[in-house]
């Protein structure tokens, strides 16, 4: 470990240098951005503005999505279009509404969680922030679980799903936000068959289904929870969420959920009184855009090449910088972040020392529930958004911070 | 009246050309949604994608609207733009979302709806089928208030408020749906100052506020709730709400709220949880394609050339064909609909015999809530979709089916 006198003068150097620089949020870059600027005139005042079933994309109707994007979608979630609604421009909208009506209506003659005592809720940790908050907002109780490499802790949901009022648990089976990890075919497999209450429900967020880093046999699909819950006997128990808001534009895209028959049923027959239907011309804009599951994978083919030199320069200037720090990170292979561990009781520090030096972190604690992270260690390192010259800037403050936490 | 059995045959003769008509809902007309085909040009592969204040309006961000829509919307909701948040393509669904939360949450310190043993609302009628829908979707017991020229019932509306189960009142300030009648001065200020619960909450849906058929002076505009409320000491009590669905793309328009000031800023820290921002692109595309309120203005003189001859032929051919039986009908200066007013007990006869000569009608008792029009009399017409020959045709159908019914 270096001479603490020594880090000091370092991290008293990057602080002089005044920089703005931000890893908090996974947001894409402007140079992902751009590549999908040819949607834009896709569709202009001269076009035919009809779906294939002569839908006039202008007007209203045609709640769950016109055809031909509940077919784009459903191969980003895996299910049949029949089973697809498609939302408007954020899936995460689609998951606070399904939990506001299980809450005020309860689902297939199920009590509304809203009149039970107590609901509780399973929490993978370390997770995303804004699921936490949805579950918070609504007076759930969120009982953590670790995560491990491949998915939760399976021991342990399994012992807490016993409990009837535990109603669901958060994934992000692909790619986790934040650790990267992918969820095993064992884990899917243990979720569906679980014993829990009937209206237990598998919130399944599949944000970065289609975001490789690399091209195949490494990117592996996550085996599907819908088939798996079937099969087990539970076909209404998942409701899977998924986006185009990191393949095309973030609060610019369509979003689309799929659940069980019934459970479709059920969603449709409220969102046809919250209302009329959502944006057809921003959902055709896509069809034609990205075309089919083929088109994603192109598209996205080309997102990794502007990730790849990001997430290469995490792992190497990491591995670098920290060889002598005890701490670790994951690699993922996917997805929009890095969870960095940092000697426990260091993590809050290492954020306040970046954020003085000018380089934003994702605020410590966040990717826990009520924001408290038991060890004040798990950091969320999001390369994204800055360029790679600021992105090496930033993570040798970040690095230089954490060496003098440590030494503190 | 004319002879039941000279009337049987006209019918049979409607019947015979197997029409398939459509007056059923207030959708605009393909013509009328040509009017706004140069919006979907104005951002292209090549532009600006950047709001005034530097945002990249295609990445994350700006749950509230982007600066330029907030001041845009403000002009229809007759605010100021920091009251103002802008939603996605459907009002409906942020009045949905308020009921949602006031339902689940409460408001301002005030117990959830959803608690409280009981829940009550006022509901104007004839009204709007889909706020029916949604109080009813919440089991919030609907209590009726007749709709008169200027506005609804007030001495019952305010005998009706003093009962603190009594939560909210649906309105339609301007041209209401489906009667076409607008609210006089009188009515607003005794609605501001109605005695009533605290968190009693006034749903002003403003969906017609620039629907003019015809030029000022004819178009005066209904005095501001929100000014008027905060005048009686009750700031918070009402939420506005208005959209470019009739303006621009229904569907693919923009929506807006606008509340008292903690009122706002409770919304903006629960909305926050709920969704990062809505589609900031299609916010800006109105902005270019509509200005400002004179430009709304000019645009919908446009829609008024086209929409103007419809109403004029429902006057028309109703004063003509109809002259001798016991009915009435509304005659809007704007909006979308026509209230006709069948000899009681027929609406519902009339509304099939349309229908079995192929003219879909808005179902009888739609306007009331949980669909029962007390006296089977009141049918809604919309006119605005169908073209003009088309319209004629429907209308004298409808009116053989008025006649054949009063006659039976």
């Amino acid at each position: 470990m270096a001479d603490k006198a020594a880090l000091q003068a370092e991290y008293d150097a990057w602080k002089a240098k005044g920089l703005a620089l931000n890893m908090a949020r996974g947001k894409p870059s402007s140079e992902q951005l751009d590549l999908s600027r040819p949607m834009l005139g896709l569709l202009g005042p001269e076009s035919d503005l009809r779906s294939a079933d002569g839908t006039d994309l202008r007007n209203y109707g045609v709640g769950a999505g016109i055809p031909e994007a509940r077919e784009l979608m459903a191969t980003m979630l895996d299910d049949s279009p029949e089973r697809v609604i498609v939302g408007g421009e954020s899936s995460l909208n689609l998951m606070y509404d399904a939990i506001a009506r299980l809450w005020t209506f309860g689902t297939l003659g199920g009590d509304p969680w809203g009149r039970l005592d107590h609901v509780k809720w399973i929490c993978p940790v370390p997770g995303y922030d804004r699921h936490f908050a949805i579950t918070e907002l609504f007076g759930i109780e969120m009982v953590n679980v670790d995560l491990r490499e491949g998915g939760p802790d399976m021991d342990a949901v399994e012992e807490l799903a016993k409990d009837p009022q535990v109603k669901g648990i958060w994934c992000v089976p692909t790619y986790s936000n934040p650790t990267g990890r992918t969820y095993s075919d064992e884990t899917v497999e243990r979720l569906a068959a679980l014993q829990a209450a009937p209206d237990f429900r598998i919130f399944w967020d599949n944000a970065y289904c289609v975001h490789h880093l690399y091209p195949a046999p490494q990117q592996s699909r996550v085996k599907d929870i819908a088939g798996a819950c079937a099969a087990a006997g539970n076909p209404e128990r998942a409701l899977k969420f998924a986006s185009t808001s990191k393949v095309t534009f973030p609060g610019a895209g369509i979003s689309a959920l799929a659940a069980g028959p019934e459970t479709v049923t059920e969603i449709t027959r409220r969102m046809n009184v919250q209302l009329i239907g959502h944006d057809k011309l921003n959902q055709m804009r896509h069809v034609m855009f990205l075309r089919d599951a083929g088109g994603i994978a192109e598209h996205m083919a080309k997102h990794a090449e502007i990730m790849r030199p990001k997430f290469e320069l995490v792992e190497c200037l990491l591995g670098e910088e920290l060889a002598d720090v005890d701490c670790s990170w994951t690699h993922p292979l996917g997805g929009y972040f890095v969870a960095f561990t940092a000697p426990a009781g260091t993590a809050g520090r290492i954020v306040q020392l970046a954020k003085d030096a000018g380089v934003t972190l994702t605020a410590a604690g966040a990717p826990f529930p009520y924001g408290k992270d038991p060890d004040d260690a798990t950091i969320r390192l999001a390369p994204s958004l800055p360029p790679l010259e600021e992105l090496e800037q930033a993570l040798r403050v970040f690095c230089c911070c954490v060496k003098l936490a440590a030494a503190e």
